[in-house]
């Protein structure tokens, strides 16, 4: 077939190691000229944060929220052997060892390779999350628009 | 194509956020008009639980898991930051204020667009859960169901 | 249509019920006669590693991550209820007591229905997993081998 390859992967969690997957397959996917989007949501939204804190107003549960979750993606815990964030560490020092791509870096060639990242706007609202805190450039949509690219892909992913 | 579309959800998870993910896209599908099976097993079995106790004949084990999982939607943890039980507050306090939907009233909604529930059959015997304890008007079936439906799937997750 | 359906499987967890999940809808496709791969990545490794310790020249993080991670299938805790190791006892025991199969012989049957078992060579490197830990007759290859398979995929999930 000549038509275009399709992979779609909902990011629901804030692991450094899921994210790291996500971002793995979905470079690899775009390498592969898949038409890749990654829609971001729930907990999943905080790979899009900017790492410095941006001012915004928010209610007071939003505030905690946004105090409680990772500021980015180089600020994420792992999903298994966190040790009070020691495990993160030991995971940057074997990716760098092992001359792999840091998630920061995944995340980079994501946007280079143009995945279309996505920003959940539903879910934004609940989190409080603004616009001013995520990258630039990316996209923000609802679950219909998520379901417009995942009902044509070949490759649909919850992570 | 004026094929009917499908998509098919393994509802593992019992935390509030992922089974509250899995509804709104669930929800999303059928309202495209897509078939939309939701395959519960293992703890997202307690997504289909009664909130009443109900009494019925139980070996030791199974008593104690029955004591242990959420009866129902309404009482599950979340996957982050639940705070001793603070989590879930937190969160059902923002879904309302910006008027989006709570877990039970998705699951009602899901009922309503006659999406298909399903609880495995064979984790519910592992976890000792029977049909009385269940909302009324679900299916029950094995993974060959389910791999009958998502084989033609268009939207295949697992959660 | 005749064609082969295909289901693929990325397990990144390392969750005794998780496992048995992905090992459960492996095995229900391929008696369905699906080709199927399970391409274990991360933590999800660990279901490929053999019991007894196998001595090989680690850094010192890998043998850290060596150490923490289960050695094989059998000495995983459960995602949830874990109660410090009485969970798994429990899932093991209703596991017998109803006739279901236990994650290393649901193993065992899709080394037997030859379901295609790969290792991620990308993430052994990173937790310094050796081939010589592993199950023998298991494949090693990437994510562009993974998404080879999973783009003509009928059912694609990650676990």
């Amino acid at each position: 077939m000549s038509e275009t390859k399709r992979t779609t992967i909902v990011l629901f969690s804030a692991d450094y190691d899921k994210v790291m997957a996500a971002y793995i397959i979905a470079n690899g996917a775009a390498a592969y000229d898949h038409e890749v989007t990654i829609f971001h949501t729930f907990w999943g939204l905080n790979a899009l944060r900017k790492e410095e804190l941006i001012p915004v107003k928010k209610g007071f549960l939003e505030k905690i929220f946004g105090k409680m979750m990772p500021r980015g993606a180089d600020k994420m815990s792992i999903s298994q052997m966190n040790f009070a964030g020691m495990g993160p560490k030991m995971m940057k020092h074997v990716i760098k060892k092992h001359n792999a791509m840091t998630l920061p870096q995944l995340i980079d060639m994501a946007e280079e390779q143009e995945i279309k990242l996505v920003a959940c706007t539903m879910t934004m609202d609940l989190l409080g999350l603004q616009q001013e805190e995520l990258m630039d450039g990316i996209e923000y949509a609802g679950v219909a628009a998520y379901l417009g690219d995942a009902q044509d892909g070949n490759v649909n992913l919850f992570i």
